[in-house]
């Protein structure tokens, strides 16, 4: 290929514009030597996540009693090396320090912090073992609960989202919401890292489910595909930046049922055992063992080629 | 990396208790020897398929009516291998015997039930050249056929829905999910493999769509993006687990078109030639060339500041 | 593997009605010599406009000032070379010459058009700059502006949209749809490359929401998760085919908000600095200031395994 | 890319050619189903057997008292695994059953050969750490035995050859013959799977060293690059093929040491403590202590431009 | 990492000094524009040529009567497309012109030739068989024809160099060389693309073989690892460089015998029948029927601990 | 697949042998926490460097004169980078320190020597040239000076050798050991790291070729495939590990010319302006303008079937 002069003129200019240090600084671009983490080895680490919670479905090797803690051990070991050096990555891209710091320092609390994660996965398996029978349990199509733990994406959103959110506990900072974005592009499901979730919950289908920062959800509850629980307004600090931290997501009661693109908004509270029918939008608080559905829509007769 | 004593301890701890036989069975844990399905294949599987049935237009040949017949043979010896080894896969997942049985026997079963669907391809790509046709009728931004196969993610979506539920009905058990679940992952179209679609199909964006396992759907029906066919409450067995093969999702019939967001619940029937509008929650039959609609929204002055 | 002989000729039958002529050109199969774009080709495009718009956040090189040309200088390079072999791809996809036409003839227009782009990029990334500054100020749960960039599914589609915008205007067939679809996968965000779209543009969440071809959005616009801008039925020309490039979507003014899985359908007009509530289906105009919400749901009290 | 017609029927005339089955018989095309050993999975195979049998030198991990159990046991399994499957498809490769037969039978055999080889591999351990104690002391370039294990050709060689003549001895068809091979594509070190070679052997740098199939090689025996350990010419049958298995190429004895070029050839016997030195051609049995070297050379004024 | 400032400021120079165009050209720099072969491409055409030539050895294929042609068909059309292209880099890389020539034109030249390679396929075949014979029939140590095919590092130089010399009689430029060094690398064996070579040709080990360029070889020769066929001094022109094309390498006729390390060296003749034994230095004609060996060794007692 | 019961028991019991600390030591493992340095990574470092040393070559980058430095910057950047890693690990490996000792301490140092490398290249560059130009004057059947750096062995081997021996004169350990075998092992050229090399070095062929550690070679010589500078016997210290750092290879003054297979040992001297026949074994000095040569081999008759 054979570049024509006014091409090379042409880019070069675009070279020298995009160079240019206060174009970069309106991209925020990091501070030097920061280097970031990596999409593609934390999706390496959820895998071994997968292959260390549920041992037998995920990774090429054939599992038995007699070598399962061979396996375990390696993919713990490496779980920990990938993650510590991850989150000494999520670390340096928040401090603030530019000279004086050397990011080198912030080694022994990924380090910690990363063996912490470690120590939380038998309790992880546990909770995951309530949605995996919750999924079951729910669903007249699921063949088996194997099936369920391989193949729904409900079981993948909850297992980036346990560990995103034990590591959301313990403060470890930005990795938690590239795991809980890496689920949401996957499977439509947009869980935030801080957002307390019980045991027994059930996702089904899943696609545009939203749960918000500060959403606190019950034991056994079920939302279906497109439910949200969101924000509504919030306010703004005197320099018209949004006050972090307010609870302003639903609080969820235990034993509700959320049906499809249910759109619940606001620190409310949907009360015990409800049932929140589909396509509604709902910003006020739901009594215990309520029922709400949509009003019943407009009932036409269709006539050809008219259109909507 | 140094590990520090303690974390070697804790991680020491943390992988006795991963790897106690009955941590394992609580997240059902497969019987030894028995190796999963492969994601992996399966999307090669895939993309050999859509090679065969569009020719010219995925993979990296330069296809012309002389080497035609090659490309096609050359992939559908690879379906096949491929295929027979997932379908085994599939069948070893599913089988109860523990001692007795050898899961080599089944590969018989499974050759036999690659064939078929081979068998099945023609009419696969008959059915498929009508959801395109539906696609382009349906869409004024489409400039050609040829984009819609190349990029739509409905075809997309309806491809692996037409090769999993051919699977289905042979059969086949857990491959017809995971090809399922591969489209929903990909395009947020979250078809069922055993439901029923008729010709001439369409899916407009498709983010959301939901369609449930005792779904029918007519000819000429086009649904667009977040439309659920679902199932309302199911019976549970004397064990509280749900009853399998009930007849829960709707049947809807030719001539049907249900807009953005509308979900349809329960084994109703929308009636030939209705129109449905968006964002509204169907329970109840819909008599044919009916055309329902939402409600009005409370239409209001907003005030600045005010919030939702 | 052996293959059992009656599996032999069913595959040969197979093969045979797959290659015969006429079930090929059932699926518009391509005029041969045509090679397709590359949907790999075009995701590494896509990192690298990404490394290039947004310094230090993609790649795995380590940004100084000192260095900063550098990199931009291969990488635009790289993009230039990428573009130009892809948009010659999606000319030739599109032409309708058989014999005496060569689609070498097109490899000029197609480097200038890769050129053209380059020369868009400082302003793409000005406007992009705009929308992650939207992003910050609209949500309480960001930590930073580089957390948005680095991980929030709105930029990397609006990412994807302002490039295949610009690429759209210069008349690029084919490409701009099939990077418009990339992000619609990755992301659930469906936005066609002709919608225009101004600046501080902000989608929360993201998941379902569907921008169609003829959109015009204002400035300081936000939608959230399921949004839909779409058309109303269209007119057909005396073939039965859609007519193309009639304006048939919304059109949204300065500062709208419009709330989760709201469909609004039709060439309307929202009000500048109207409030769009969740959940409904609005096919008429707006007015400015305006605020709309969904008419309250029905509220009953649940009776325990009643169902929905 | 158009083809030209002619283009287009010349091929099609090669590929008819190529395609006759008397023209694939005369280069033995395998009977159908056979599917072949496979190059890259062999590759794995000999790098997870380094990293058991050197533990901290190889692979990713980061090995320590504690873990090293689990990587060791992870990698022992699928070095099985590995091995089981090569095994089987070197017997199937080799068996000459045409109808009648099912490779499958030869499951378990291969299965079992797999098992025999990890037993085998604390003495293989063994065996090549007296390989690398003689290497540092026959070497004074080696700055520690690390280097040598990490970085030596000879140790790389003897590694493949070692597991080889393993394999070979429990009469594995054709596995040690690739295994030998990739050590000798890798290092140029040729040495045949049937050779006998006792402990403390030393090989510097290489380079084209051949050991035949019937060499015996006492201990504490070293050889340079371009070393020949050969036959000279051999008897054939009756059909004029070559007769298999007669002990055609040298015996060396203890502490023996032959220097770079030597070509030693026949069922001659280098006796104990010899010391052969380079570029000579011996064909007769050496006593043992002898010291042999070659004549002196040729000793001339070189007149400039006069070429050799 | 953060550089130190001295750091940023040596590699600049460093950066400055290596970009500029004196020294650039001092390492010949080629025109811009002019993009090379790629020897990962060559690569895989050597292997598709490997799976059309030997068909079931190769690849992953499960090849049987049926669906060879399939096979053939497919790999026959992939070495084309690939060979073109590399074809067409060659060309252009030693095309002299500046501006007034574009490498396109050479296109057709490059399909051409690409064409007539393929034309030579059945051709390669048939000597290639005879040279597996050969191997077979001089190697007691060899099992089958099928382990020569898929092991044999003889084999796979001479694929290379049989394909390599029918591109170098078609005037390819620099692929030929290119094929030959990938096989030199991977079996030691350098045989220039020029060199004829006759039917039934044996290359024993091969390690260190080089067969120069004007060498001319009979039938039913066989050579072992180490020989040279190689140039004595070269005549130089009026400008100091090497007079190209005059024949200066040996010519070796049938039945001749080449045992390990021997250096043959000028344009003499190898009479036919000849046996030169290993080890030798010859640079005058050799008459038919000779014989030739190294003189004795020198015999002496080794004195321990006296070094040689 | 399932593993029998004694199959268990035998990997178990292979597991723990292999496992043991003391059978561990016997092939000293590492210290813990020591990572090793890469191959892979050192491929593509030194890919990287022959981008830089020969810009137009290699990487997949069309160059002309205005983009060169953006691709001259960032390699260089990568360069440094990948190195100052590998020299790391390195240090790391050769320290000896256990607990005291914690390796970050020698970043500075590893990127100290990395930035020197860096400034040494633009030197590296110029030596190299000088051996393209020998090489090309030396061979007639180069075609010009391109296809001699982008295809001949020699060249790679030098690129490889001129870097590591800058490396090995800064005291890097083990890095420059590991780049000389990566060559080594593609070329058969064995050239170590501290082996002194004066300009316009020609290598022709290669094979076998091997340059011992205290080596010292002229300017302006030329050596074939299969010559040896090596050393004779050396001694031992008291505890019978040999004395390092002893001259005892030879010294090759300026024009010396040594052609096929010969064998120089020992600390002697080559004088200047010497011509060294191919086969032979030199112990002695070689006065300046002298021409060595084999003796004359023995010639007989050649009887049919009498073998050697």
């Amino acid at each position: 290929m054979t570049y024509k002069a006014n091409t090379i003129n042409s880019m070069q200019n675009a070279i020298d514009q995009l160079s240019r240090p206060e174009s970069a600084r309106m991209v925020y671009m990091p501070q030097h030597g920061r280097s970031m983490p990596s999409v593609k080895v934390l999706s390496e680490l959820v895998e071994k996540l997968r292959e260390v919670i549920f041992p037998g479905y995920f990774g090429n090797a054939s599992l038995h009693p007699e070598n399962l803690k061979y396996h375990i051990g390696v993919n713990v070991d490496r779980i920990y090396r990938l993650l510590a050096d991850q989150v000494l990555k999520g670390i340096c891209f928040t401090c603030k320090a530019e000279n004086s710091y050397r990011c080198e320092d912030c080694e022994d609390e990924a380090l910690d912090k990363a063996a912490m994660l470690i120590e939380r996965l038998p309790e992880i398996r546990r909770l995951l073992a309530t949605d995996v029978k919750a999924a079951y349990l729910g669903d007249p199509a699921a063949k088996s609960q194997g099936e369920i733990i391989f193949s729904y994406p409900s079981i993948r959103a909850m297992t980036n989202h346990r560990v995103a959110h034990e590591l959301y506990k313990i403060n470890v900072p930005l990795i938690p919401r590239i795991i809980s974005e890496m689920a949401h592009s996957e499977t439509g499901i947009d869980i935030h890292p801080a957002a307390e979730i019980g045991e027994h919950f059930a996702i089904d289908h899943g696609t545009g489910v939203v749960i918000g920062e500060t959403s606190k959800i019950g034991n056994n509850v079920k939302v279906y595909q497109g439910v949200t629980l969101g924000a509504r307004s919030f306010p703004l600090d005197e320099n018209g930046n949004p006050i972090k931290g307010i609870p302003r997501h639903p609080v969820v009661e235990d034993d509700v049922v959320i049906y499809a693109n249910a759109t619940i908004l606001g620190r409310i509270t949907v009360g015990k055992g409800s049932m929140i029918g589909g396509n509604i939008w709902v910003t006020k608080n739901v009594p215990p063992k309520s029922k709400i559905i949509q009003q019943r829509p407009l009932d036409q007769r269709y006539v050809d080629g008219a259109g909507i």
